[in-house]
């Protein structure tokens, strides 16, 4: 099974990736959706080649697609992307998300793919439990909910922040793996990382007004975790 | 024809890709190949993500590929890049380079690709001014040439410039078109391009007893050029 992993370098699509692998999946490329209308580039630089940096450590090739981000196009600009790829399926990590999962489903239908959605409707706790378990370093890198605070910009997912996220789910409706955009992360390291990544100089951002804010990764850089990294190419 | 472009948003490269579009090609992807071993991560961030910014200005999903670096593997990284893609062919910018040629002619065979490099041995002088009248933007990055100073960092191609290399071709044997990697060039913009790149903020590094220098671009934006930009997806 040849197989295109749907890529942002957060944790669910990145634990996705992780499902394939593990499937014995042939994971020919991780495919990257980019929005123009959700961003002012400059605002952006500083954390969008990170993506390229997770590619680099894990050894997949990175495929970048641009998008306008309007809601019909998105669906057309993902399917010109996927459609010059010789892969059966694609892998989504996709909790939830109806919009989102609808929305792969139907380019995958039009160019005949499968589609893995390993996670869909997930407990939220387990599947973070799990995440962690699996060895995962993942840092919150954005949040945009009422109930969390600065502190958790740059914070890494533990057990105790589980427990922090269940009594903010019972307080505030905070969704535990944040799938309703309360927090977004990035993944530094996971078992099948052939290099780990460290943040050189990071800077938090955050709008008290909103309660919410970004951790900006200025800059970054790979860390070898053995020899064998020394020896794989990509 | 479907093709995949070598990309590396330098003037060759990006004149390759209009020829291939000007041919009416389905240019499908972009394929941008980076070395491990020729930088330190850090130091590259503030211009590795610019190719990216181009894709984007261009409108073609851009594919990065990640090697080592070492003479073999590279074929075999790039091979590992290409094999996954649905296309008929290959399209390098290379004027004089016999080993990147070869390396590209290896893989292609392989996979059974054509393979176009439209201006390989091309008269240099011709070359750039063929670039410069179709109505490139091209500004020099990188230096590495006795007779080559500071100035030129940031320098756009025009006719004095030219000029002026000719001169130094004849004194240091400065190459015209910098085919023996005397300056690097970055395109931002060209007659295709949906937007033109600004710099916003670059600084110049710059090692006298080396002659080298590169210029870093530490932040840039999109400037749309027309209203057909906001209607186009990608």
């Amino acid at each position: 099974m040849r197989v295109a992993v749907l890529f942002s370098g957060g944790k669910d699509s990145t634990y996705a990736l992780y499902w394939a692998l593990k499937q014995g999946f042939d994971v020919k490329y991780l495919v990257s959706m980019h929005s123009e209308s959700e961003e002012s580039y400059m605002y952006h630089v500083p954390n969008i080649h990170l993506t390229e940096l997770q590619a680099r450590a894990i050894g997949i090739p990175l495929v970048k697609g641009f998008t306008k981000g309007e809601k019909e196009k998105e669906v057309e600009d993902l399917k010109n992307v996927l459609e010059g790829l010789k892969i059966d399926g694609v892998v989504a990590g996709a909790l939830a998300s109806t919009y989102q999962r609808e929305r792969v489903e139907k380019v995958a239908k039009e160019l005949g793919l499968e589609v893995f959605a390993p996670f869909w409707q997930a407990d939220p706790e387990e599947y973070m439990r799990e995440i962690i378990k699996a060895g995962f370093d993942v840092v919150v890198v954005g949040v945009s909910a009422y109930g969390l605070n600065e502190q958790w910009l740059g914070r890494k997912i533990d057990e105790r922040a589980i427990q922090e996220l269940k009594a903010l789910n019972k307080k505030y409706k905070v969704h535990i793996a944040g799938e309703g955009g309360e927090f977004e992360t990035f993944v530094r390291d996971a078992p099948f990382f052939r290099a780990r990544i460290v943040f050189d100089e990071v800077e938090k951002i955050w709008d008290p007004y909103t309660s919410s804010g970004v951790l900006l990764i200025k800059a970054a850089h790979l860390e070898p975790k053995s020899d064998d990294y020394e020896d794989s190419g990509c």
